[in-house]
């Protein structure tokens, strides 16, 4: 997908990339995955010799898994038997009096409200899987150059408007330098970022230093019950969180100092022991002793967020460059790896021609009101629970509200599950702009946003299994089509004898010589495999269709005219029941909210997120409202001609 | 657990194996990768330079892939992407009239009324089976020596009663040689057995040549819908079988000539040119074009069984060296895992000093019994299908039967359910001896067998959804105790309340001295590591207890007596609903049919089949019925002293 332009001879000795990736954790390597796999020539840089050995992140939620199998990296990381998180408990002085702990309460880190396909969060050591990650590349022919360090770098489109961005690199030794020519810069490096700190980028503290947290991994030996859960235990001698891990170890984060204490000191300290000692009273009764101890690390948290994420567009932050908070939610690496999808499909969308160059300025407010989210969840989730553990009936009373309920009552159940679908990743979100549709977008008829849908434009698409026509899979909706930098066309088709007409025009109206469909179509169209399952017309879409009808009844070429037949790998019959929506007979349609005679049509961008939702009707209007959602943010004038496919 | 002879310097210069394994395909693979884990020392031997490169058998059936998980083997598996194939079509001249084929109908390959976790056929080259198999044997440092042969052997157990076996092997250059000393030899040759005819053990041909098939490999353009699925197509011009396979390939079957014809001949032949010209005539109106071949070959196909599988106990065959039949149904693969893991578990209990030398002798009754069902399926099947497909209200009456509807006047029916157990692995069955309990077994007291439960001795235990307790995940049942050639001692103990006395009486006289548990204690119990989950006791059981109680209702230390406690991470919460039992509180307990408040005791095997059911009692009857049921087939004699552990 990378153009010509990326293997010209690099003039007066300069190294040419598509970008220079700075930091080779979990941002980095994010970044560079989707870039490598869609083609784009990458310098990846990271000043550690070796990836990360011990410590660090390990906490995978929910949707993070959905999007690390979406790429095809999900068994290599189950491979490494990570443990499963599936409840939380909480552990504090016997209410009925007396010394030590006593649990009062657990609940469920991805409650069943959440119609989450992996409802556990995932903990396994940051280094495996950012190994992961390095396999992949590799296979792509990306290796991260270490250990290397960025000494500086300028921007300036105006001398060159095709690689405006010039950046110095160094060994660590000093010993040899590099100057490389790119499009683009980003720094990846963690919370003590050289290129913000270039850029004259400040952060914006909530807090200055608002914790100060021990952290030990281990194996132990311990009769506390609920080793193997994640944990929070209060007690009278302080605060412990337990967090599982793969090999039998387990993570405990212990509080050194919080700014809550009278006599707060951000430089407060302890040794491996004294934090050991301190955990063996924290968890009076039980006891705790050490059989190895794999990493101990004392560390001051701030809660902080970087001003800017760019300046201009060509130099971009992400991850922890660009906020920080505590672990303890475990959400660092989803954050990182949702900066870094974000700005790699837009990223594509532009170079590959497809989107202007605008759509880059949507990262920054995207992400960055999603780190704030964050920081004021983590200060909003500390103090929920510092305040009492949920019970047992406000769990369930939250599990029926999201079911459908209207007990908005209880500000509790509302922040709890406000929390939930935060935490599991379901609940990030991205207001309206141009690739969000709301009633201020451009895109504006009556086929637009279908009453009924239960889509919201800037939220995550929903997950349903369904039946794929020509193999009878059952498949995972969501899946089937890989993270390949392409809009996703969720062409939800109702009864096949009710929607044919619109199937036909809708059809005839994408092979229009300018709808969206077809100005961005591919030039070696004719040449494609006739394998090519994805992408056969264009790099921009693929299109799957999903019929309210049983697999035996759907045939592919009786019911589908042949630019959506083309794609018979992504025909699929909703015919599987589903336990959210007992009675619906196409439970996808149903769970969507979509007409499940009449069908819809869900545009989903490359990240999962939906763009908008159209009625799918007879005539040009469906194709009409799709030219003018796409025409709001990409680079050519859709729709209004007449020619053919 | 091999004893310490196996390391002894060799006598005379021979080699030393526990066993000697000749022929490194699916049976022999399985044999030694059982036989190396559990520590036995193995030496064995394939005559190919390399494992199948193309070709041969690709089907695993849905049982077999819960045997490859419960192996740790299936993401291996599943990493190079095998098809799945869930459904099966038919296509036969149009019914309406006129030339070409017409798809009359379409049915699960593993139907609903079929419990199963994978209710597929998964699809993949037995090369690369092969290779995961050989990935594992190294790991225990097992290396296949190839390209060797087996020369001649004797065995002779008064003349050595500890190895008895005198194997003479080859390389296949004829320049080295090497005689092996070993407790076992196993031929797993195939069709052509060395081992069989140096035995004088002779085949019975229900038909010598009943069939020539043409089998075709390779990625094909076609506009023939079903191509992706398993198809069975009868023309006016021939027949052919379509398998789908990994990497858009799709294996034909095509019929060259059947006993039936007129002017059959089992020398018929056809050159590749030709079964492709059959094809495309066969296919029509549908064209089919070759992209490339990967594998031809014609082969003449009889149904044959081996009159015996073993003479004395010591030299053993297994898998087509036993049984040859039409591969159309995709048995093969399948009853060679079986075979060999029925052998093995055998072997390990006789060599590690649990069961007498005698359950040796249940090897060839339990296998051959299956390999005559697979035959007379096999023409059943045959015949079934050449009648008539099923039709739609067919399947739908074999699954409402299934699930309990007393409907068994309709033979095609009972004929249709019986073929879909059977292929998919799930239908094999033993028939009664001293391990699969009957009414004739020595076991017998009013505590055996309750007549609630579903559980049948001999077949297979019942899949189900449980709640891990230590860490709240949710896990299947089936999956818990990897293949660890321990038998598997499901307590289902009802309501924490009301079989607490029974739970500590189980405990209580488990421990005792001369208890089936207790008399083959390990003897290095007290240096078991704590994090040791499956065998903290014994190498022989491993013991898992499962209450009909929510989750956060269990406390292990309290609910569970020390010796049960011990297996804490096999203690789980019969607490996720399941369909097939919607109003259960505890569904596991309700599938298998045993007392929701009381529970009950379930024996399964080492390989999965169930061994016994006892009702949980207070006082020693349920722990008496054990004692009996293992003493029926175990070293010692079991039961009644009261020394304590």
């Amino acid at each position: 997908m990378a153009t010509q332009a990326d293997r010209h001879p690099s003039p007066n000795h300069y190294d040419i990339a598509v970008a220079v990736i700075v930091g080779a954790g979990p941002v980095g390597l994010m970044l560079s995955t989707c870039l490598a796999r869609w083609g784009y020539k990458i310098k990846h840089i990271d000043n550690r010799a070796e990836p990360t050995a011990t410590g660090r992140a390990d906490g995978i939620q929910p949707r993070s898994l959905d999007l690390l199998r979406n790429m095809g990296l999900k068994s290599a990381i189950m491979a490494h038997k990570p443990a499963r998180v599936y409840e939380v408990a909480f552990w504090d002085p016997p209410k009925a009096g007396g010394s030590g702990i006593a649990r009062t309460g657990t609940w469920a880190s991805c409650p069943s409200f959440i119609d989450a396909r992996y409802p556990f969060t995932t903990l396994l050591h940051q280094g495996l899987i950012e190994r992961v990650f390095i396999a992949d590349l590799e296979k792509n022919n990306v290796k991260i150059q270490r250990p290397w360090t960025i000494k500086g770098f300028t921007s300036d489109e105006k001398e060159n408007p095709e690689y405006p961005v010039t950046v110095q690199l160094e060994h660590v030794d000093g010993d040899k330098k590099e100057t490389v020519k790119a499009k683009y810069l980003f720094g990846g490096e963690g919370a003590r970022s050289f290129i913000r700190d270039q850029l004259k980028i400040g952060i914006k503290h909530k807090d200055p230093i608002a914790y100060v947290w021990g952290v030990m991994d281990g194996v132990v030996k311990t009769d506390f019950p609920d080793i193997k859960m994640k944990c929070t235990i209060h007690s009278e001698h302080g605060s412990i969180m337990v967090i599982p891990r793969e090999n039998n170890m387990v993570r405990l984060y212990i509080q050194i100092a919080s700014s809550t204490d009278p006599d707060f000191n951000p430089r407060k300290t302890a040794t491996a022991e004294e934090v050991q000692a301190s955990a063996k009273k924290i968890l009076q009764p039980y006891s705790i002793e050490w059989e190895n101890v794999e990493w101990y690390s004392v560390y001051p948290i701030g809660q902080g967020i970087s001003d800017k994420y760019t300046l201009d567009h060509r130099v971009f932050l992400g991850g922890d460059a660009c906020h920080t908070h505590s672990p303890k939610a475990g959400q660092g690496m989803n954050t990182a790896f949702l900066d870094a999808l974000n700005l790699a499909w837009k990223i594509h969308a532009v170079e590959a021609g497809f989107a202007d160059r605008k759509v880059l300025e949507t990262y920054e407010p995207e992400r960055k009101d999603v780190a704030e989210t964050l920081l004021s969840f983590d200060n909003k989730y500390a103090k929920l629970f510092s305040q009492r553990p949920p019970a047992a009936n406000e769990v369930a009373a939250a599990s029926a509200a999201g079911a459908g309920g209207g007990q908005e009552e209880n500000q509790f159940i509302n922040t709890f599950k406000e929390s939930c679908e935060f935490t599991s990743g379901y609940g990030v979100f991205y207001k309206a702009n141009s690739l969000n549709w709301s009633p201020s977008h451009p895109a504006q008829s009556h086929v637009v946003h279908p009453k009924s849908t239960k889509l919201v434009p800037g939220r995550l698409c929903i997950n349903a299994d369904v039946t794929r026509v020509v193999d009878a899979n059952v498949v995972h909706l969501e899946q089937e089509i890989p993270l390949n930098g392409s809009f996703r066309l969720f062409i939800f088709a109702g009864k096949p004898s009710v929607s044919a007409q619109a199937l036909r025009d809708l059809a005839t109206n994408m092979a229009k010589k300018n709808s969206f469909y077809m100005s961005y179509a591919r030039t070696d169209m004719d040449r494609v495999s006739h394998h090519e399952r994805h992408n056969p017309h264009s790099h921009f879409f693929t299109c799957c269709t999903i019929f309210a009808a049983a697999r035996p009844e759907i045939e592919i070429s009786r019911d589908l005219p042949p630019l959506l037949a083309r794609y018979r790998d992504h025909v699929y019959a909703d015919d599987r029941w589903d336990r959210r929506v007992p009675d619906a007979k196409a439970c996808a349609h149903a769970k969507f909210g979509l007409d499940q005679e009449k069908g819809g049509v869900v545009v989903v961008r490359p990240d999962g997120y939906v763009g908008v939702v159209v009625a799918l009707e007879e005539g040009s209007a469906t194709t009409d409202a799709l030219n003018q959602y796409f025409g709001s943010f990409c680079t050519k004038k859709l729709g209004g001609t007449q020619a053919q496919l």
